[in-house]
């Protein structure tokens, strides 16, 4: 049964009339179609004993049946009122929806009103996000073998960016050469802005790729990820240059040992809130703990932000084919900023990562 | 009066008890701030006659900060309850707010769900969003100041990708090229991914950047963007390789007119939608008008899909600061593909354009 067939006896099974799916990335799990459509309209709709139908800005409709969509596909153009043609579309199956399947944390609560103008006793209180979630939440071979390939890129992105650094160098051109390295090999999109940030930048963990030049004595940080046929990498490396002082080095093993200690715990019947506890604990006795200012890792897939979250407070049981990421860091205003990072997919009876540069010390020059 | 001012005094004038603000771009509009916290929460909170705050993820506090916000501002670990945080805030302030302004097209149900659990009497029904697209429809000149740098490096980006265009070179690789000279400019940040179709792909307008390789007596199309400091450049030129046949030439030079005509046409006074049919009449007079399937332009400014929309049926006034692409493009399957496009400002006699790349039809190799 395809994703979309299971969402459809779901939609069935909890007798909702309707379901509308607005989520990108929700619909090209469904449908295989991905376009991010800004401020226009993309939308799947799924009724309980009718065939489903897309409704897309004229621009995509070309693009949808080239992916071999065997649905009707509806386009309207940008001076077209969109939802009274979904409305048009959707009573000529059904003239009064009344029980909604909606994305709660997707849809806007214009979008929420412009459904109920057209259709005035709809429900909309029937949320679909945890459901469509839970879908995503274990990864097929299929895509276990995508996010292999994408972290493989990640790889060669961290070889050509760890050449690439030089004293005097500025974060912003070491993150270039890496890009412009992808991209002559096809991989052209990353799966987020690429940050790359030395010595007590680092210690800004929300910071940005700057300006900033690279100094002797100090760590570079590497946070980055490609995406490769809709599925991202994200991992994180810091290496040295020249020579770091003892402070240093604390921070730098302090965070291995968290990383690794958590990696080789993940494994099936753990739970997230533990799996972030054994990572924090290391950081805390090492008297860090004030320092480590975000969750230990969040889900990733198609998106960098899935499910599920490593985090104090989720008792969810990990499972074979739950995919996130292990990325305890050390963030001290002033002195430096150390995070470790590998994506994980749990096995049988562990995990594996998708990345596989190593995380022992690196110095360069 | 700052733009928070005024929009405080919004919020008095229209007696709401409180503005709840989670637009990452309004937030930088408003704070000077700017983060994507993907699914974290961000919101700026505003009072008829209290300081307002932002609330943030504990990791952007020290950044926002550095900005020199000097207002509270609060944070929240990954593991903590955020609606709840921002409600006890809220609730110091007034005890109970009744009437909300909430941006509806920004404002997930969840999250409208979410401050409904921690204010029961809550009335989220006023809909900032039209508010604040009026406030930034009107862009000072400090903001086209920017508006002009950041056009200058996308006019820079269409000389290296010119420059780097050669028949069996892919679309990827020249745009590898192009990004990577921005990038060791200190230009780090595209708009939206950079856009390169050879031939016949480029007739597929939303169609991404591909490894097809340029070949000879085609046209080649690029869409391309740079931020700068916040603000977005946006433009497009298609160039010919070798020689091009009749119907490229003339699918290019009815493009080019209606462009042309269009931008002398912008003006204070006239409307959005007598701009998109200036353009559409020449394209549908040369008999191309089914292959012009989207708008004439959006308007542009911290963001690539602002107000106005140049459009039919939208009939706003242009008046002087309003800032917007004029694009119009020819897209026939399987033959060719041309799309011109400057975005520009409305100045007190007609318009000036923030990129000015030769728009005469150039011909390489």
């Amino acid at each position: 049964m395809s994703q979309l067939e299971k969402l459809q006896q779901l939609v069935s099974d909890n007798e909702l009339d309707i379901a509308y799916i607005s989520d990108p990335m929700t619909i090209s799990y469904l449908t295989g179609f991905y376009s991010d459509p800004v401020e226009r309209v993309l939308a799947l709709i799924i009724f309980p004993d009718n065939e489903p139908f897309l409704f897309a800005p004229a621009l995509e409709v070309e693009s949808i049946k080239d992916t071999g969509w065997k649905f009707p596909v509806y386009g309207y153009l940008d001076h077209e009122a969109p939802f009274a043609m979904i409305a048009d579309q959707i009573k000529k199956r059904n003239s009064n929806p009344i029980v909604w399947g909606i994305e709660h944390d997707q849809l806007t609560v214009s979008r929420a009103n412009a459904l109920k103008d057209q259709f005035n006793d709809a429900n909309l209180s029937y949320n679909l996000t945890p459901a469509i979630q839970n879908f995503r939440l274990i990864k097929s071979d299929d895509e276990i073998n995508l996010l292999n390939e994408a972290g493989k890129w990640a790889d060669f992105a961290f070889k050509v960016g760890f050449e690439a650094v030089k004293i005097g160098k500025t974060e912003q051109q070491v993150a270039a050469e890496l890009e412009y390295a992808l991209k002559q090999n096809g991989i052209s999109q990353m799966s987020f802005d690429t940050l790359i940030q030395a010595g007590t930048h680092a210690a800004e963990p929300h910071g940005a790729t700057s300006s900033k030049q690279i100094s002797n004595n100090e760590m570079v940080l590497f946070d980055l990820g490609t995406i490769f046929r809709g599925y991202i990498s994200d991992a994180s490396r810091t290496i040295a240059v020249g020579t770091l002082n003892d402070k240093q080095k604390d921070i730098y093993n302090v965070t291995l040992e968290a990383q690794l200690t958590a990696q080789s715990f993940a494994k099936p019947g753990v739970t997230a809130a533990e799996l972030d506890k054994i990572a924090r604990d290391i950081i805390t006795k090492a008297g860090y703990g004030e320092y480590f200012i975000h969750r230990l890792g969040h889900g990733m897939g198609m998106g960098e932000h899935e499910f599920p979250s490593i985090m104090e407070g989720n008792d969810l049981i990990l499972q074979p084919g739950m995919c996130f990421s292990i990325e305890p860091g050390i963030y001290i205003p002033e002195v430096a900023g150390v995070r470790i990072e590998d994506c994980v997919h749990i096995t049988d009876t562990g995990c594996e990562a998708f990345t596989h540069t190593s995380k022992e010390l690196t110095y360069l020059n």
